[in-house]
């Protein structure tokens, strides 16, 4: 957990909408960690910046000398200025090449990670972006053969649903053995390559209340869930369950796995963000580079007051480098 | 909150399964309130009482005297001896006679409430049993025209959710305008009657994450869900929603209502058992008679261990006594 001695390249920070809150938090994050680290580089408008001085760079490999000294900006300029709240199609095209730059930074490690600032998907898409989420688009540009696979984590608490956007009665049209199984083995590879837990341990949230009692609340968790839990057991992953949700994140059950595997967004939303004081980290799983992001929207309705809360934005950066430096020990030992 | 002056009648206790731990906790729960109240009895076998003196009983009225010396239970003598952990049909009758005498008190006003020891559905079942539950046998015995309410109450938190022990796919099917505003409407009547809370505050879940998103992922939340928030502020009460779930149990969100409206079982009993960490009450609403009991189940696990936890029900007595005194002090201001 020394950020300060992390020797690989910076991270590079996205823009995300201009009209929110990124370029305030990026500010926050900047004071709160020049002089520990992780340096990190913003790939945006300079003039998102208020209230931290700026260094222009034109390389990634220019943002660890600056940073002790100034935030390091790589000027993605916007097509029109960004003004707090109010969303501007025209400025889409900065938005998305933020990311691109970013992943193609991370693709070519001149990037330790990407760290992604929140974007407004509405306004992209009418701008064109074809992709669902942030996330799908980032499957794309450095994904592989698996789907991308959201985790959000927390002092003391990772989660992963199976599902994820979708309605809850879609959610249960969409529940698989198979997609289970499929996540159990990305985080359990995730939690092995960038967590450095050699036997992770996997605890698999039922779908039903009371995990379905016995088949008497629903036969899914006896027909779809626990078939998927022998089997992911039977190829070596320390999984168990499937559980009654309702008592799976007591302070007590929190301390016998590393991970929960749920079933539908807000099964593991509403616990990770009920305990989450300080900030919790999305972390993308199945990427091949580092991805995190903080676990919030755009907030436009405080953009521009200098209320933002930059604490998720500081734990996704933190735990960015964490990652990419687990990596790095793993691939020079 | 001065439990020692309550001037009502004692709470009943019922005996719940005799292998578990309903003995136990109630002589945990004597010792801890034994001088500060509120007084109660239990309805069971005096056997089922090891670490407690008892008091024999022939009424309710004997209690309050009793209490300060010694558990009085009013005997109700198993069929066969209770063996921890060992279930036996031949002990139902029993069971269901101490929910049935505890109502029966209660009614006539010799016991200011009922709180209930966790019951074995399965082996009064096999006795011939024939409700869904513990709840729904109480709304039998002293129910009003409206179908019984589950609450849970921890400090800092109610919830109440509209639809409970059903598979997700059938709770979906179950959700309708009409069982939301029901549901509503007796909240706030309970927050009103049992709280004393004169103007209460009801946030409304949305069942889909993120609330549906305008839409795009489900449409319930519009369809079902927000003409039911209006209705019940057509009708005077101030309920807002539908909120997204995964963010309406932060420390800031819980501080701007009195009581969450839920969609599903999991959605309210997964934040509560999250954060609960001293025990939490289960309260029916819509009884004639105050009824609480502590959130959890019989516990065969460690029954006759020594190791069960009275915190659920210790605080499932105060409650009771609570709302008991609220309710006459309405009645007598």
């Amino acid at each position: 957990m020394q950020h300060g001695t992390v020797k690989g390249p910076p991270l590079a920070l996205t823009m995300g909408e201009p009209a929110g809150i990124g370029g305030e938090i990026a500010a926050k994050a900047w004071w709160a960690v020049r002089a520990a680290g992780p340096a990190f580089f913003l790939l945006g408008d300079p003039a998102l910046v208020k209230d931290a001085p700026v260094a222009l760079i034109e390389a990634p490999e220019q943002a660890a000398s600056a940073f002790p000294h100034a935030l390091p900006v790589l000027p993605l300029p916007l097509a029109a200025p960004a003004m707090p709240g109010l969303l501007d199609p025209a400025n889409a095209p900065a938005v998305i090449a933020s990311i691109e730059q970013a992943v193609g930074f991370a693709l070519a490690g001149r990037a330790g990670g990407v760290v992604t600032n929140p974007i407004q998907k509405s306004v992209l898409t009418a701008a064109g972006f074809a992709h669902p989420g942030h996330t799908e688009f980032l499957g794309e540009l450095a994904g592989t053969a698996q789907p991308p696979v959201m985790m959000l984590a927390c002092p003391g608490l990772r989660v992963v649903p199976v599902t994820v956007h979708l309605s809850l009665r879609a959610a249960l049209d969409r529940l698989t053995t198979d997609i289970i199984v499929e996540h159990g083995r990305i985080v359990a590879a995730a939690l092995r390559r960038d967590f450095g837990i050699a036997q992770p341990r996997i605890a698999v949230a039922g779908l039903n209340p009371h995990a379905g009692e016995a088949g008497t609340m629903g036969d899914e968790d006896i027909r779809i869930v626990a078939p998927a839990v022998e089997a992911l057991r039977a190829s070596g992953i320390a999984a168990r369950g499937p559980f009654p949700p309702d008592t799976m994140f007591t302070p007590r059950a929190r301390a016998t796995y590393d991970c929960v595997l749920g079933m539908y967004h807000d099964q593991v939303l509403i616990p990770i963000k009920t305990l989450d004081m300080d900030g919790g980290v999305n972390i993308t799983l199945g990427l091949r580079i580092v991805r995190t992001s903080p676990d919030h929207g755009t907030a436009l309705d405080i953009a521009g007051r200098g209320q933002a809360d930059a604490g998720s934005l500081i734990a996704a950066l933190r735990l960015a480098a964490e990652i990419a430096d687990t990596r790095r020990k793993a691939a020079c030992p």
